[in-house]
């Protein structure tokens, strides 16, 4: 890849890149799409990255199915993937590690201990790999995208970065790999996510300013099923982070939630006045 | 700079760069000497990097001189060089770093808490916003060295790095930015050091195996002069850093000391039957 990617750049062929974790959804050929016409060669990478996953949760079981990945990025319009080895990703000796202090800190950064040193890490190295001069990735992962957003900025990285929004199923459940590991009855029972979330919205457009009401109100409603336990609810500046009180110009809610064993998160902008369009398919 | 940087890619101009804190010497020239033949443009940086000073340290009185400076990398066929504000480098909300586990923890580590994680995180910078395919360092600041090489290999980075020999003055003392902090009288004196390191090459290489004994006597050669403070003698794998009991292919001996208030690094690789050189200028 590397060598590949130093001959694109000796041509002046330019790389967009789309990184995954493989068993893709409409949600990653959104962000491929997304590439059209900001690069000569659109690419993705499959890599279920271990350094981004604590001991106890879903690596060894997270899905996979590359012959049908490599397919649906074939149509969507790469010209290139990427899927590289752990052991060649992580040779033995590997220990440098990319922190992004403080916003790393707050709402999945809570439970998920270097998640995201973890994410940052392995986006730096595939950015090096492709030597990609645009790269794009989903707001469903929004905190995420704020930390690399201000990785690219302090290490001066030369790659434009873009935010693809959520694509949601028909109920208006986030499109995720995840979603896999519902059952039946327990897909159903996720609607209450974006349920609370467009509840949220509605609301703070509305009468309700107070982000502990807003908070309490969004818990009650993914509660309401019993199947469901909240890990967090946290309404926050989108760009610092930070805990909001009152819902002033525009407040990030986000949502993690796990149903049945399957953690889902979710996440809406909202505030009064605002623009946001309602969450397509749900019903308050 | 990142906009030059990013012509000079796309018209397939190659950029090597010397990264310094200025107020140059012999060390530092030959590091943009030692680029010749490898890129199309020779370039250094000069930047006094306040993320790598601890707090008590000589941040505020690091010597400065950039008019001499820009004159000698001249002189030595650099075509660029880089001089940024640290405002530019660490804007407002800065709060990315780089760090590289285990060999950051011993011998200058173990004093300057954060030191490395300053270094590497700013040499990373400054290799994004040159985009340069080749990096030259001198090998007295060792353990840099080696840390620096791990990051670049761990985060796939597309830069080739060489490392210089350590230049001495003619009584063997290394070359260093930080000498022009000793009175005459402590000059004098700093040529323990290096007459520490070549008597432990010499028994090294001779009759002492044992890294406790070569410890010891570098330590009464440093303390047998009362303005001398010794603050590490570590003896250690060249490579992964870690402590040494026997001297046996490759020992790498390294030295940290006070001279009155201006401290002073410097190592050798020592081995039986090795083909080190003695420290030109010393007699134990």
């Amino acid at each position: 890849m590397a060598e590949y990617a130093a001959d694109l750049q000796r041509q002046g062929v330019t790389l967009g890149l789309v990184p995954t974790m493989g068993y893709l959804h409409e949600g990653h050929l959104s962000l491929v799409r997304l590439l059209e016409g900001r690069c000569d060669l659109k690419a993705a990478s499959i890599f279920v990255n271990p350094i981004q996953f604590g001991q106890d949760e879903d690596l060894g079981r997270y899905p996979r199915d590359e012959e049908r990945d490599l397919e649906l990025l074939a149509e969507a319009g790469c010209g290139l993937v990427f899927c590289p080895d752990a052991a060649d990703m992580y040779p033995s000796g590997f220990r440098t590690s990319v922190e992004v202090d403080t916003l790393s800190q707050p709402m999945c950064g809570r439970f998920r201990p270097g998640h995201f040193s973890g994410v940052a890490t392995v986006v730096l190295k595939l950015f090096n790999l492709t030597r990609c001069s645009v790269a794009a990735f989903g707001l469903k992962d929004y905190q995420q995208a704020q930390i690399l957003r201000r990785m690219v900025e302090d290490l001066n990285l030369p790659v434009e970065l873009l935010f693809g929004e959520t694509i949601r199923e028909q109920d208006g459940l986030a499109l995720s790999t995840r979603n896999a590991y519902l059952s039946p009855r327990e897909r159903e029972t996720a609607q209450a996510v974006p349920k609370a979330l467009e509840w949220a919205r509605r609301r703070a457009s509305e009468d309700i300013r107070d982000c502990t009401e807003l908070s309490r109100g969004i818990s009650s409603i993914l509660t309401s099923r019993p199947e469901v336990r909240v890990q967090y609810v946290e309404l926050v500046d989108p760009e610092s982070l930070e805990p909001r009180n009152q819902v002033g110009e525009r407040v990030l809610v986000a949502v993690a939630a796990f149903v049945g064993t399957t953690r889902l998160i979710d996440n809406l902008i909202v505030g009064p006045g605002s623009t946001m369009k309602p969450i397509h398919g749900v019903n308050v």
